[in-house]
């Protein structure tokens, strides 16, 4: 049965109105009440443009308060919110524009000229603030199966495809963690990530779910949100890979405050050195698993075993399930998820969601295996994956590797094609300290078997990341003439 | 769309196989993976007996450990467990055994042989364990929108109706409640409340659903249960009033640990007096507002207004909704309510349905109003409304103030009839010292109109309560005699 809950917002601000919804870094903040307020008011002015239910209304913007109130105002018009990546090119937004039937762009002032090429009328969010307020009645109830928002999957590889959320996935992904991690009175979400990502969304949701106040930043920078963390009563903060490492150089000889509780870790596997040196810090780095499809984490690892199964993804959340398919002789195999946070779909592409789905469990094309004790350690994605000579090798073990050398930053393999093996690995190196190809290899030699050596190394001077800060290692080989 | 999620039994304990899941009054205890393993083995004992998908299975049992097998094992074979008051008599319980199709009723030792005059098969729970397993396929799954359990409405008046719980009705109560009161490590909630009742039922789905061992009683002693609360980490108890004020008793000059949070009070409006008196000693007492049908609280006082709002049950759960039909004019009126908790009805009794249910809200024929915040102020029981001289008086609050004298243990009023006002209240006192009517009269002057003076004063020992200690007003008239 469709189950109905009333509007969260509306809620929130009923329960707890003078509680912090978000805080900013300027020190300003906006508590649940006025932030009701303020998306209503913007809804009527939103009306007025003939947003109505089922409208797919883009989102062009990062992360600010009126993107926030945007999203809510898109919400209490019954309408859906198409979340726009602001990095991407003009020809990939169009494709995504085009494909999810959008009628209106909202954009920020930053993105306001930008919008302007694309085939649909646009308009800044300042802009819509400005317009006088419609009579308009405003949704007292979400229904949980109705869609909310679609995103595009990352699209570091292939055609992304647009993933819908309804209510629900958003409402189940956030209760799932709230089960998994607690829930305490004191907890505040540190959201570096952008909303127009499921990670930086999926903070937005618990936020009005819970009750529960973040403070948002524009975009991730590693001395202002150590900043926060120190000062601003910070209890949890997401973040991938990139940001832990960033963080740590920020933390230096001090100590995160007892408060600080979870340092959730998303967007791919994390190099194991990197995850000791946290566990040696006393940081509590929980490993995660998740993707758009899941509407942000569905396998966490525990407070409880945080310590003991360094490296692992964790356990499947609550009300979710998994399994290992197609097992080779390791036990590797693509891993498959099911639960109420999963999307059913991808918008108007039936053949890749028939694709992805059977009996309710989605096909990741994430490689993944599970230990005695049904621990997840996630291998690598499908794609990515290196066949030489006929063994499989996985670009992820070969960058946890090489990462664990001190003169290495940070580094990402691919495969390249050879005549011999059909494909061999490549490492692309960003140096902290000189090293030479001789020194890296001899280290590798010491944790990896001769085909897992890579063939060729780049030495460049950043890797190529998406917007969530993962490496796209399709990109890998255009830095090869650099 | 129904929702599904693994068995939650079987998940929790993979998720957290050594973690309590109840802890027993003589110090030991019994693991998640151990309650699996046990309930799952019943349930293939209990197959034997032809139980299955869909059977109804009665159990007749006080709280135990065998008990919480037995419905687990019900669970795992998707059957749906009939909860029996124990108190009740041979009457009452054929008459629920028949209504509600009963195909096999399980029993606890004490309840064997009174079981043995029903017109089903019955069987002690001991009995059972000594069969042979079955092999039968037991539920992997859960499905959010199938039945578990069937409670017959208190009955304090009225004919007893089936309340039919799926197992989201539970889910939901449960996530409800950690969005309210939150979710810690450490929580342990002490269940002194039978089982066959939604208070101590939802007790019980808390634990599994959380992951959160439980520190059972099998009834209610306030000496034990004070000394649970003082030595055994216990963060949270379930109470009604009269389990308020023996615990008070017992507390005498000591304080509570700290780590005891919370004393959520349901079980109908209390005495104001006593919740003054557990703020002035610093106990963290939530009231709540909740039935059978509601799957335990929907309205509860959260933490941050437990001071400011004494006397208010609170506003309704996050997924919760409220409001109160037929005013009058002092803004009280019927109170309604909706939410994926509230059942979607009785057991083939779709008259009682229709007469309850309209459009998705429940009338719980309870009497309130909401304060300029919004907050709930429970009156009464509709049908314990007094109408004197075409005025209402509510009962509870002619009870409330008469508690407030020291001399006064207990105290519960009801209507009589009257030749000249229809009817008068009447008041049955339980004395802690020697009191008078004329200086009970002289008390309640001071805070009642005079219409809302009891005409009649009845001394008696001991105040008729049902299974879950809820005053019965419409027994209060049989103890006029004594």
């Amino acid at each position: 049965m469709a189950e109905t809950i009333p509007h969260w917002l509306t809620k929130q601000a009923h329960l707890d109105p003078d509680q912090t919804a978000i805080e900013y870094e300027n020190g300003g903040s906006i508590t649940f009440s006025e932030l009701e307020r303020k998306s209503r008011a913007f809804a009527s002015k939103l009306a007025s443009l003939g947003i109505k239910k089922g409208s797919h209304v883009a989102l062009l913007s990062g992360n600010s308060e009126k993107m926030i109130i945007s999203l809510h105002a898109i919400s209490y018009l019954g309408a859906v919110a198409v979340m726009l990546n602001t990095r991407l090119t003009e020809a990939e937004l169009t494709h995504q524009i085009t494909d999810a039937e959008v009628s209106i762009i909202l954009t920020g002032e930053d993105e306001r000229f930008k919008a302007m090429s694309f085939p649909v009328e646009s308009y800044a969010m300042q802009e819509v603030e400005r317009f006088a307020e419609m009579e308009v009645k405003l949704a007292e109830e979400i229904n949980l199966d109705e869609p909310f928002t679609i995103i595009y999957t990352s699209g570091t590889t292939g055609f992304p495809k647009g993933v819908i959320h309804t209510y629900g996935n958003h409402w189940w992904s956030a209760v799932s963690s709230a089960l998994n991690l607690g829930l305490n009175q004191e907890d505040k979400w540190l959201m570096a990530m952008p909303i127009f990502h499921v990670s930086g969304l999926s903070i937005l949701m618990k936020s009005v779910i819970y009750g529960m106040p973040i403070f948002m930043m524009e975009k991730f920078d590693p001395e202002r949100a150590h900043h926060a963390i120190m000062e601003k009563g910070i209890t949890i903060i997401s973040v991938v890979t990139v940001m832990v490492q960033r963080l740590l150089r920020q933390l230096g000889e001090e100590k995160y405050p007892k408060a600080f509780r979870c340092m959730l870790l998303g967007g791919g596997p994390a190099p194991k050195p990197l995850l000791e040196e946290a566990e040696k810090l006393g940081i509590p780095v929980f490993q995660s698993y998740g993707m758009t499809e899941t509407s942000s984490q569905i396998v966490t690892l525990s407070p409880k075993d945080a310590l003991t199964k360094i490296g692992s993804a964790g356990k499947p959340l609550m009300p979710a399930q998994l399994k290992i398919c197609g097992k080779d002789d390791e036990g590797i195999g693509e891993i498959h998820v099911k639960g109420p946070m999963v999307t059913r779909g991808y918008y108007k592409n039936s053949q890749a969601s028939e694709r992805a789905f059977s009996d309710g469990w989605l096909a990741t094309g994430d490689l993944g295996r599970l230990d005695k004790d049904g621990f997840l350690y996630v291998v690598d994605r499908r794609k990515d994956l290196i066949i030489s000579g006929g063994e499989n090798i996985y670009p992820s073990e070969i960058e946890s590797v090489l990462s664990g050398m001190e003169q290495i930053k940070e580094v990402g393999v691919t495969g390249v094609e050879d005549q011999t093996w059909g494909q061999v690995p490549a490492a692309f190196i960003v140096k902290s300290r000189e090293v030479s190809e001789g020194e890296i290899c001899a280290y590798a030699r010491k944790f990896l078997a001769g085909y897992k050596i890579p063939k060729y190394f780049y030495f460049i001077k950043e890797l190529p990341r998406n917007a969530s800060n993962k490496i796209v290692r399709s990109a890998l080989t255009d830095q090869m003439d650099e």
